[in-house]
């Protein structure tokens, strides 16, 4: 993978840069829509493609449970299972075993945990981890990191931070010279110190991207947000920063602007399933009873499948219905909005007006969405 | 609506035939998918398309309760609203009042029944299924008709063959010259004598089509085959004949060598959906353990964008994780196979070859499938 800066924002930390992997190039600033189970859930990899998605995220922590690493390497790889010919990241499964295993226990080794599926037993450990990760094939994946719970004390998220480092460095040992690029995680939860040295300690190792963890898990924005342009101080210029699980509009656009590269979250994709769709005057829940003889698409001018070709009536009716359908549509019109606004802010960021950019998007008017 | 019979078949009733619509041409025998609340289950319009289908049936009941017809008429429609612009037949939803209301009170003037999503009473009579079916404007409407219940006495059928003719009558006293063809249905139950005397009734009044209803609701296959064989020779030869709610791939065969011209089912979807998909080999399980690691499409040879893409392994991921796409892609290989189906036979009617046509589909080697 390599990754390089192409423009600098004059007025903020924000960069358009360029990644380019074995399955093709993106830009960034990059949303990553989540395809936990080896699919971007109600919708096919062409329709991802057209919705502007140039790479996706898929859960380690989902895949080796089921249908299993092993089987995936065998049929060809995640890519070639999927069917999704661009570019892939996997993360470690570690947060899963934070926030979907009923049991998790910790030690120098790794996780045990307990599967959400059936109740069964696993154990992740660094090396587990890039081995799962590399038999998925994905083109960036993630070290093992522990990422404290919220409201954990210093002392706690201090030893998190250290074991965090140590299974960084494990896996740095593990790493094979086969094209993947290895992101580690940068931990410390609200605690500015904590951060700095989690930053301090993984930069001195080198790695091919930092994350930013164990945010988003319950911490106001303002909180978020200092701990985000602090920690980004001392990570290098030169790779690419990703803040994992973020987010709304608004954070990725700020977010943007402290300097981060890449996002993921499921927020467009579980929104759509449950009738929340993206417009730029704000949400609009379609099951409302205002849009029942609602012939207008979800959003003027939207230029997705969706809005090209169905009125809010005819969504509010499948979704009511419970019709599959519904869930495909909605969720093509919401990924089609991030792309939209990702491209938008990267166009922002090559002509010098991230500034107005902002400005007109919270005042819902951002012309070139 | 035109129809013209293209082709007749030399060893058999079969023939090749033509159906002209003001929202397209197709070639008889053909099948129907059933888009039961506007929309296929699972599927695009463009991927119904793309799998072959050329009309699909929609369900009065169902739309008449939600989302309304009058509501589809404001938005244009039913082609308009579900954005199918193919033809499209709609059925009278007297049927439904039987196999899905829980209360079904049947007069002179028509039927009361409750729904099925909130227990409201609603009534449907002759004048209401064809106002109902002018506002969703579909290319083909059909008439009420009574269906008895399965094993029903003669003397209840006697009386709903009488029922359903007052009722036809009072349909085609409603007709608008507004261009949607009417068929009509042949009712009788399993008694060959009041199935003479529907079909008989209902051809002096002349209807567009004449569809067979009240099959397939238990009777046994030799019994089903003698009323469709009988019922078939009071049926003009220059109108489409049209089998109801059948069916299974050797049922569409056998009727259409009896001069049958078109079929409706929710198997193909509804297997779809429970993980049942179609090979010219038997019923493939999806589910089953021995697909696990299976690399090859669901069918070698099939040309549809499910057998073009994914895996039986990954189809079995999707499946057994309830992955929206799952229901998707084993729904368009579903209904590729019952268009590749229809397209064999009408080719093999063409080539005067229908026997051997039928003799290798049952065997499982049907070349041009």
């Amino acid at each position: 993978m390599e990754f390089r800066v192409i423009k600098r924002c004059k007025s903020s930390k924000a960069r358009l840069g360029e990644i380019v992997t074995d399955h093709g190039r993106l830009e960034t600033p990059v949303f990553m829509p989540v395809g936990t189970a080896g699919a971007i859930k109600g919708i096919s990899p062409e329709e991802a493609k057209d919705a502007g998605v140039e790479i996706i995220l898929a859960n380690t922590y989902h895949l080796y449970l089921r249908p299993g690493h092993e089987l995936i390497e065998k049929l060809g790889g995640l890519h070639r299972f999927m069917n999704w010919s661009g570019p892939i990241l996997t993360d470690s499964g570690g947060f899963q075993t934070l926030s979907l295993s009923k049991l998790r226990t910790i030690s120098a080794d790794g996780v045990t945990f307990r599967s959400h599926l059936d109740g069964s037993t696993h154990f992740l450990g660094p090396e587990t981890v890039m081995e799962i990760q590399r038999t998925l094939g994905a083109d960036i994946i993630m070290t093992l990191d522990e990422c404290a719970p919220f409201g954990a004390d210093p002392d706690y998220v201090h030893d998190s931070v250290k074991l965090t480092e140590q299974w960084a460095r494990r896996c740095l040992e593990e790493r094979k010279d086969n094209g993947q690029a290895l992101f580690c995680v940068v931990q410390g939860g609200i605690y500015p110190k904590l951060r700095e040295m989690s930053a301090r300690g993984l930069v001195s190792m080198g790695f091919d991207g930092y994350a930013l963890g164990g945010l988003s898990v319950g911490e106001d924005k303002h909180t978020r947000e200092n701990i985000i342009r602090l920690t980004r101080k001392f990570l290098p210029e030169e790779k690419p920063v990703y803040l994992m699980g973020v987010g709304t509009t608004e954070d990725i656009i700020a977010s943007v602007k402290m300097g981060v590269d890449m996002f993921d979250c499921v927020m467009p994709t579980r929104n759509a399933r449950n009738g929340t769709l993206f417009t730029h005057k704000g949400k609009l829940i379609i099951k409302n009873a205002q849009y029942t003889d609602d012939s207008s698409p979800i959003e003027e001018g939207c230029g997705c499948y969706t809005c090209s070709n169905y009125s809010r009536a005819y969504l509010r009716h499948l979704f009511l219905s419970r019709e599959i359908l519904a869930y495909r549509l909605n969720t093509i019109h919401n990924l089609y909005y991030y792309a939209k606004l990702m491209s938008g802010i990267g166009q922002a960021i090559r002509e010098d007006r991230l500034a107005e950019f902002s400005h007109d998007f919270y005042r819902g008017e951002a012309e070139s969405l």
